[in-house]
C-alpha cells in the first residue's frame, strides 16, 4: 500500500526536500531535513536519503529524481551544465548515479550555465520545466526570488538568457554579520519604508553602499526604529536589482515564481512601477517539473 | 629620561595604537595592540591601556588624549557627537574620563555626527583635524577610504558634510563569508581586472549584485582566476561608491587620507577619471589631530 514507485528530490545548499509516490502517481509521504549540500560529504548523501526513505521501500528498484546543488561539484555527483539557450534539462539528459542500495535508481538533473555573461542556475531550471509543462506557450520573463534571485527570459520553451543577483544573499550577510546587525535585530517591519527605498534605489543605485551605512548612522542620530531599518535594508537591495533587471522586466509578461512572501516582495514595487506579474508556487514548479522528468524517463524505452 | 608628559591614542574598533612622548614633545614609544574596542567592555579600557603604558608613567598626572570609537557607546565612555557643520572637535570639547589611576587624565574627542543624511563618524574627525592643522587654507573634499569610507566636504576649516560607503566592510564580507568567498581565497591581484570593474559599475552601479554573482559563475563556467576574481570584487564595489560619490570629486581638490596600498585604489583610478590627488598618511594625520588636540588643551588656563 505505501510503497514507493518513484521519488521525487529537491536537494539544495541548505536543505532536502523529498516527495515518495505510490502507484497511479499518488503522494504517499511529503518528507524534509536540514541536511543539504553544504553540510554533506559526497558518500553521506545515499544514507541521508535512505535514512527518509527507507519505511517507503518495496523489493525493486524505485527511480529517484532529483535537482538542485546535489548536482554540483560539491554534491552526491557532478551533473555537467546544459548551455543556454535550451530547454529546461530533462530525464534524458540526467546524470545516472551508481547507488549501493540496488533499490535505489538515482537520476541528477543537469543545472544550465551561460558563458557570456557567466551565469550558472541549479535547480531553478527545474522549476522552470514545471512552469513550461502548466504553461507551454510562455513567452516572457520568469523571476525566482531567493538567495540567488534568477531573471530568466523565456521564448519558445527555451531559457534564452538569464541573470543572477545576489540579493538574497546579501540581505543575509548585511542583516546578521555586518554593522548594520544590531540595526535589524528583529522580525518588525515596514512597508511604507520598503517601497520608499525601493523606489530611492531603483532612482539611484549608485548610492546604495552609502544609504546601507545610513541606516546604521540613522539609528544613532535619528532614532530609526528596527523594523523600518529593516525594510530599508532589503528595499535598496531589491531596489538596486530591479534597477538592474530592469531589461527582464520592462514591458514584459512576467511570472514570480517562488514563495507567497518572497514574491510579494517583487511583485508589489513592480506593479508600482506598472508592469504587472502573476505567481506561482516554488514548491509547486519544482515538483512539477521533477514530475515532468519522471515521465519523461518513461517515456524511454 | 623615559617618563611620559602625555599619551596620544586611536582606539578603533578592532585595534588600539598608542604614541608616548616625553619631555619637549618627543617620541618615546610607539605600542600597538590587538585590543580593539570590539573585544572590551567598559571596565577593561582602563587596564588595557595602563598595561601598555605603565612602564612609562611618572608620578605625576599624565595627559591621555583619546579617539576612535573608544568613545561610542559600546566603548569606555561615550563622547557626544558634534554635528555638522563643525570644525573637528578639539581638546575643549573632549570627554574628561574619571580614572581609577590618579595618574592619567584621560580626554576623548567626540565623533561628528550628520543629521541629514544621518551620518556619523569617530576617528576621521581628528585625521580632518590633523590634516586641517597642516592644510589650514584647504578647500575641497577629504576621502578616508577604510572599513566605512568617508568622503568629506571642506570649507573654512570646517567638515561642512559628509557621506559613508561601506566599502570596505562589504568587500570583506563577500571575500570571507559568502559564495564568493572560494572564488577570491587567494593574495593574487590583476590592476587590470580591477581597473575594467571599478569603470564598469561606475556606468552601471544598478548591476552590481549581478555582476558579484558572475565572479563566481565566470569562475564555473569561463575559467576566472583568482587574482581577477579578487580584483573584479574589490573593483565593483570601489566602482558603485567612485559613482555615488561623483559629487564629492568631480571638480574638486582633492585629499586621500589612509595608508598608501588603500589610497592608490582611490586614487588610480579617480586619475584616470582626470581627477588627480593628493595622499597623506593616514597614522601621520590621526598623530598629527590627536597633537593638535593636546596643544589645545595645554592653552586652557
Amino acid at each position: 500500500m505505501n510503497t514507493a514507485e518513484w521519488i521525487a528530490v529537491n536537494w539544495g545548499m541548505s536543505n532536502l526536500r523529498v516527495w515518495v509516490f505510490g502507484a497511479g502517481n499518488t503522494e504517499i509521504a511529503q518528507l524534509s531535513s536540514d541536511q543539504g549540500v553544504e553540510k554533506l560529504v559526497p558518500d553521506a548523501f545515499e544514507p541521508t536519503l535512505l535514512a527518509l526513505v527507507d519505511p517507503y521501500l518495496g523489493v525493486g528498484t524505485v527511480s529517484v529524481i532529483c535537482c538542485g546543488m546535489v548536482g554540483a561539484q560539491e554534491g552526491w555527483a557532478e551533473a555537467a551544465f546544459a548551455q543556454a539557450p535550451c530547454a529546461p534539462p530533462d530525464a534524458s539528459t540526467a546524470l545516472a548515479v551508481k547507488a549501493k542500495d540496488p533499490r535505489l535508481d538515482v537520476r541528477i538533473l543537469p543545472g544550465v550555465m551561460q558563458k557570456s555573461p557567466g551565469d550558472v542556475m541549479r535547480g531553478e531550471e527545474t522549476q522552470i520545466a514545471g512552469f513550461l509543462a502548466q504553461n507551454p506557450k510562455f513567452f516572457g520573463t520568469l523571476c525566482l526570488p531567493g538567495t540567488h534571485t534568477k531573471w530568466v527570459q523565456i521564448s519558445a520553451g527555451e531559457i534564452v538568457s538569464f541573470r543572477t543577483f545576489m540579493t538574497g544573499e546579501l540581505f543575509s550577510l548585511l542583516g546578521t554579520q555586518s554593522v548594520l546587525r544590531h540595526s535589524v535585530d528583529s522580525d518588525s517591519w515596514s512597508d511604507a519604508a520598503f517601497q520608499d527605498a525601493v523606489e530611492d534605489a531603483m532612482g539611484s543605485p549608485q548610492q546604495v553602499a552609502s544609504r546601507l551605512f545610513g541606516i546604521r548612522a540613522d539609528g544613532l542620530v535619528n532614532g530609526l526604529g528596527q523594523g523600518e531599518a529593516r525594510a530599508r535594508l532589503l528595499g535598496y537591495l531589491v531596489g538596486m536589482e530591479l534597477a538592474g533587471a530592469r531589461g527582464y522586466w520592462l514591458g514584459q509578461d512576467l511570472a514570480l515564481i517562488g514563495a507567497p512572501d518572497l514574491v510579494k516582495l517583487y511583485g508589489d514595487p513592480l506593479a508600482q512601477q506598472g508592469t504587472p506579474s502573476r505567481a506561482f508556487g516554488g514548491d509547486e514548479m519544482v515538483l512539477a517539473g521533477l514530475k515532468t522528468a519522471y515521465e519523461t524517463l518513461n517515456q524511454d524505452p
